[in-house]
């Protein structure tokens, strides 16, 4: 039995196209007309948004909706429920931009992911909004290259090890590339599989994790179209 | 090879477990939080609300969230911006409720899930949102039963094919159990499978279809626990 890497799986958001971007922009929208009625820093504005989304998350899961509602809460509660109702509808409008907004891919993705599809089976996964990933995927027009889509929940080893037994596939023989140590390297390494991580310049803060580089499993590369020769170099 | 029925596709919401219950008492406070502010009849509250939901399902999918960043913008929209932030927070709060609900399974739920899987392949096919969708199977304590659970964005004829290509299964040896005819019924009996309509007693607006009650592949059940001689009597 062949023991090289079989299966290499892609995260989306901010590995193929750009993600973070537009929601760093609605944060510091929602910043904007917040101001009109506290100030940012002695309110603590952004500490605040973040704190409800880490609390909501655990209701809310990922996603451009649940950072909507957790923005309108926490607009609210820092104002005192002073805020207008049409300052809310901006707020409700900001998040419909993002999950309007067009697929933006990242430089050199169609290539990179075509020539890994051509000498490994590929697979997409990512966590969030199912009916906002299905949509980019679909726009994305790179669909037809993944053998499978697969939308979790969250990414944590769990996840990993229902996916690879799917795959009837040993972990050693799974290669993960993504933009966050947190949800796309470290719980690969863990559970044994190979780990390319391709950092975006921004990183939402409750993404945040360190990864060991030394990891004899672990590659860094600048762009997605690097992705092809370390896979090459591991055999 | 045998041409039996060999895979039984279950739906969840209102099927497995009390659902439009909760959407509909949501609805129900809605109004009376936006009948402080207008005449809910003369304002066509119920019509402008199902307007705005239907619109927005093409950018928010299914689910709860959704749903309450519906209900927030209709509310703006109909108060001409009037309502207070107090009130729009009691409506983020509704749709935490939904988010929040405990799974309340239907009666006969566990016995009859149980006799189908012993003789057949079992599936949970269910749309709408992702995390609370898994939440809910998690809770419900039948995950175990179920050989794969299918998160889906929309319930069609697409998404039914895609799942049977991955079974690797002839439409003729499915049958799908739910009480929605247009989304468990209607699409299957089109690509060739078998539909079980278990009625639940309130249908959302969006949700209503017929389907030909003479369908020599369809049958309608009162309760779930009649599932398993039906499917006994198609052989």
């Amino acid at each position: 039995m062949p023991r090289s890497i079989a299966l290499v799986g892609f995260d989306a958001d901010d590995t193929l196209w750009h993600s973070e971007t537009h929601f760093q922009a609605a944060h510091a929208e929602f910043e904007r007309i917040v101001g009109g009625y506290v100030d940012l820093a002695d309110a603590g504005v952004h500490e605040r948004l973040l704190a409800t989304e880490r609390e909501n998350i655990r209701l809310f899961g990922y996603g451009a909706k649940g950072m909507t509602l957790s923005m309108i809460e926490t607009a609210i509660a820092l104002t005192g429920a002073r805020i207008s109702a049409a300052d809310l509808h901006r707020i409700v409008e900001l998040g419909k931009a993002i999950l309007r907004h067009p697929v933006e891919l990242l430089p050199g993705v169609r290539a990179a992911v075509e020539a890994v599809a051509a000498t490994h089976r590929v697979v997409l996964v990512t966590k969030g909004d199912l009916f906002h990933q299905e949509r980019k995927v679909a726009e994305s027009g790179l669909a037809g290259l993944f053998q499978r889509i697969e939308v979790v929940s969250e990414k944590d080893t769990a996840s990993y090890a229902r996916l690879l037994a799917e795959f009837d596939l040993e972990p050693a023989r799974f290669a993960m590339v993504g933009n966050s140590c947190k949800s796309d390297i470290a719980p690969v390494l863990a559970l044994g599989g190979w780990g390319i991580h391709v950092p975006y310049p921004l990183v939402w803060a409750l993404e945040q994790a360190e990864v060991d580089s030394a990891h004899p499993r672990f590659a860094k590369v600048a762009r997605l179209d690097e992705v092809p020769a370390v896979l090459a170099g591991w055999g």
